[in-house]
């Protein structure tokens, strides 16, 4: 884990609210405007990528590009960019487009910074309600509406009494979802619909476990630095590194991760 | 429909008004809050009453003594008190507990009133995020963090390009569930995971339809008041009224509200 001197740290910190809060302003004129386009990136199935997504891109690399313009990039609409200090940011402008463009307030503008280990510190914001969770460097607590309270997963929890998040029903492959349906069968409530969202409220302590497949690498860095920040797991369904994408597993405990992990592990290949 | 005289029409709005900031007081301490207990009130399933709802539900009961005590109230703690105005006020004071209880923003406070016609006036208020959707008696406006807007569903979306919202996959019974799904799978877009806030956001012309099974009037009472103001329809599964429970179908326009009946009316009986 990359570990800079405190006089980076600061930078870092700084930079990375800097950008939360240009992301801020470039999308919120956007959010439940009337008429807004929402193109189709993907020839088949639907993926809408909103003029919102692309300037809030584009203000978070402006701001890196003044402050930081020996770090290298890697974003979901403008791709990878090079460095030369061995960091990059990665920044997913708008995490959950689907909900952006049906109003839902559980969106979230992604960014996180940290070498070939992995994210060392993140924030994960939303704009709409005004509330920022940022972990890592030694930070770990959310700013919104009823103030800043520290983040810290909860504890003691076993699978049969936990809250499970995911996005999609479908989860991913006809496989992936049957994982995901094999652990939340043993849960008491499981939830669907919250995006990025469901790593902040875990990291929050409010929901013990989110399981999602098919991700990229810009839709998890940020939710790995908070969560563990907060005391949490995040791991792929084999235990490995989840920070390139793919399958993740976020837990509260090391207790409740164990038991979704054995669960998972039987689905993880394939 | 219930038509009241300016004086009467401005009692009633002011009254909805102070009830919705009761009840936000009495219930943001308890969201978050690390030990929030959630009651079982059934013996099967998983039905959470927290201490949140019932004081939310008693401090609107209190501006009502003060206010309107001629008339009658249906809630959903508390249940039914008579009265003798003809009116009542049909409160649910936390619609989506289940998402409460997981910290999402998504629940609400709905707030209706209006005769055995149905309801005339209504609120759905979200409380952590400060968001107030109001319809009825003239008005449809949503106040919140971006300020005031009016309220409007959206025109001219066939059902091919929709946005489809309900709360769990499951949506009742089997064959609720499976004319849920014969709608779903001819639109562009299905999301989950809403509660009552995927009414509001039918009201706020960016979704096309909300389809729900198992309601209870104080569900959908309110929705139905917003939406109705906003221009929008609810009926039940077979075109008749929605506001003493069951069925829902909420739709942005005549159009597609048909397109999604006439799929919907063979799954309306059993």
């Amino acid at each position: 884990m990359f570990t800079p001197d405190p006089k980076t740290k600061s930078e870092l910190v700084e930079t990375a609210h800097a950008m939360a809060d240009a992301a801020r302003a470039a999308i919120l004129p956007h959010f439940r405007a009337r008429g807004l386009a929402a193109d189709n990136k993907e020839a088949s199935g639907y993926d809408p990528v909103t003029e919102a997504d692309r300037a809030a891109e584009r203000a978070m690399r402006a701001v890196l590009a003044e402050r930081r313009p020996q770090d290298a990039i890697l974003g979901e609409e403008y791709g990878a960019q090079p460095g030369e200090s061995g960091l990059t940011w990665v920044l997913d402008p708008i995490d959950g487009t689907r909900g952006f463009i049906s109003g839902t307030p559980t969106w979230g503008v992604l960014i996180a910074v940290g070498d070939a280990a992995g994210p060392a510190f993140g924030v994960i914001d939303q704009p709409f309600i005004g509330e920022r969770f940022t972990g890592g460097f030694g930070l770990a607590h959310v700013e919104g509406p009823t103030g800043r309270h520290a983040l810290g997963t909860r504890r003691g929890r076993a699978l049969s009494e936990a809250t499970v998040f995911t996005t999609f029903p479908e989860v991913g492959s006809a496989r992936e979802r049957a994982g995901f349906e094999a652990v939340a069968g043993k849960a008491r409530l499981t939830r669907y619909g919250m995006d990025c969202y469901a790593y902040a409220l875990l990291a929050a302590g409010q929901v013990d476990l989110v399981i999602e497949a098919g991700l990229n690498a810009y839709d998890i860095q940020a939710p790995i630095a908070v969560i563990e920040a907060a005391g949490g797991i995040v791991t792929d369904w084999s235990g490995g590194p989840a920070h390139a994408g793919g399958r993740a597993l976020a837990a509260a405990s090391p207790e409740i991760h164990a038991e979704a992990l054995a669960i998972l592990s039987g689905f993880s290949e394939g």
